[in-house]
């Protein structure tokens, strides 16, 4: 399709690359409770250009309605019910052309979610989709409550790759995410001028204790100079933060063809310590600041297409 | 210390294996938000001798209500109140000697709840516990509804082993779990008499859909016959059902000296299908079928022990 808007540089819808799912009569989205014999999926959602995730239910709630008083579309009435109502595995909110949706915590509970995202998506139609993770993460040499916007996620190694086991083999998958939508993100920071904003690599792990090099876990077999050795050539590799879903979000919405961005607050300094010890007070401001960053690049870009029409 | 009780084979404390945990002054258990600085942990769960783990919140309060009725320990005036009501990561109730604690979906998710719990038994002196995890799973070659008592936790290529990445590199820990308490879970179910019952090998995936074969991923490069093939020879291997979170579960209890079991029920047999389409009503008895085997388990535990006082 001819590019017509330089907001919308080209239709694209969101793939799906599965021979199978035709065969389905029914496709159930089993840990959404919904389900396309049991749900109209595009009328629910085949408007929504943004989908915003995190770990937190609850932060997805809240988010929901930060993003609901952003774009003045508040239904004093609706109260943001929960569209998975009928599970507790995920949770998700929706107001207007934005959806969100909670993921749990790690690369499997993210990848689950993320298959039955991309179903529902491509069932509804949906096109043109802008996919942001909102985060927490562990900083590396950062003042904390510093937001990184992730350049590339890497693994427990530094390199940028997601290890995706198929029938029992590994097939290795690249975790780039899209570096413009990275720079619009830095630039929206700018302009709000709240917090420091920073693009650097992610590193993704298996672990929050061990795979993190905490020295705090139920178990530690190594000592504070190799945990600080360790942290220090992750470092080196351009490592800004680290959490544990980036690399298999980037690599899943590479392949469907989702605009995709990782924002993560970092709560602490890792090579200060590792306990979270600031106060809910203080760590729930640092929470806040990815949401107020995509909130804001989210209200510029509906401002735009406005404008554009 | 002298064996003196048949039911207590040994006086056995609850390990952890960190020897930086004892230069900490508190210790927040932060995914639980709780901590030795702001909670008395001894008092709060010294008797626990009883871990219970699911992934959903909601079974994990419904099996909190289902053990008060079993042990005849309901308070009709607590409602069995949410211990980390300060999070929404994990959920935990308990009743009497029986901790009931939620852990999400896949291995980093209820490692971190593992490291936090071996932590929190740990400071509050706890001795003696069992700890089974009570779940879901896709079964291979068996009725949906039969329940399986874990023999061995393997992984994707059917080996008895979890790899776990410290620093980078990875090192290979043990899935054995308690031979003898899954012979006592066995032996409880047949007295029972309610739903078939069978010990054997469990796959643990870190992916729900190309991880374990399925067809309706939103991914899917491989053929029926393939997934066929896969999942065929994970039978000949031993593997009666597939989930999540075993290995890493087995793994860490055998490091800090905990008593482990897991029973899961199969919601479904794979080699038949994916897609989990049976009823609502169907599913939610299905779920309950682990934890009348492992209420009925604790129950009489708890009995032969008051009668050996």
């Amino acid at each position: 399709m001819f590019n017509i808007c330089p907001l919308s540089p080209s239709y694209s819808p969101v793939y799906v690359h599965n021979p199978h799912l035709d065969a389905l009569k029914d496709d159930i989205l089993y840990h959404f409770s919904l389900g396309t014999g049991s749900h109209n999926l595009p009328a629910m959602f085949g408007d929504v250009k943004f989908v915003c995730v995190g770990g937190s239910p609850w932060r997805m709630k809240s988010f929901t309605e930060f993003i609901a008083a952003e774009l003045a579309m508040e239904d004093p009435k609706s109260g943001y019910p929960n569209i998975c109502a009928g599970t507790d595995r995920y949770a998700m909110y929706k107001v207007g052309p934005v959806l969100s949706v909670s993921h749990g915590m790690g690369i499997p509970s993210i990848a689950i979610m993320l298959h039955e995202l991309i179903k529902l998506l491509h069932h509804a139609h949906c096109t043109d989709v802008t996919i942001i993770r909102i985060g927490t993460s562990g900083g590396i040499g950062l003042e904390p409550g510093t937001v990184v916007v992730t350049s590339q996620s890497v693994d427990a190694t530094f390199l940028p790759k997601f290890e995706q086991v198929i029938l029992g083999k590994t097939v290795v998958r690249s975790t780039d995410l899209d570096q413009s939508l990275a720079q619009e993100l830095l630039q929206c920071s700018k302009g709000l001028n709240q917090f420091e904003t920073v693009i650097g690599n992610t590193m993704c792990t298996l672990d929050f204790y061990e795979g993190q090099a905490r020295l705090d876990g139920a178990f530690c077999s190594y000592t504070e100079a190799e945990k600080q050795e360790y942290l220090l050539k992750a470092k080196e590799a351009g490592v800004c933060n680290i959490e544990m879903e980036s690399s298999v979000f980037a690599a899943m919405c590479k392949l469907s063809g989702l605009q995709a961005a990782v924002v993560c607050v970092t709560l602490l300094d890792r090579l200060k310590g590792d306990q979270l010890s600031s106060s809910h007070e203080v760590l729930n401001n640092y929470q806040l600041r990815p949401q107020i960053l995509v909130g804001s690049y989210i209200k510029k870009q509906l401002k735009a297409k406005a404008e554009n029409r």
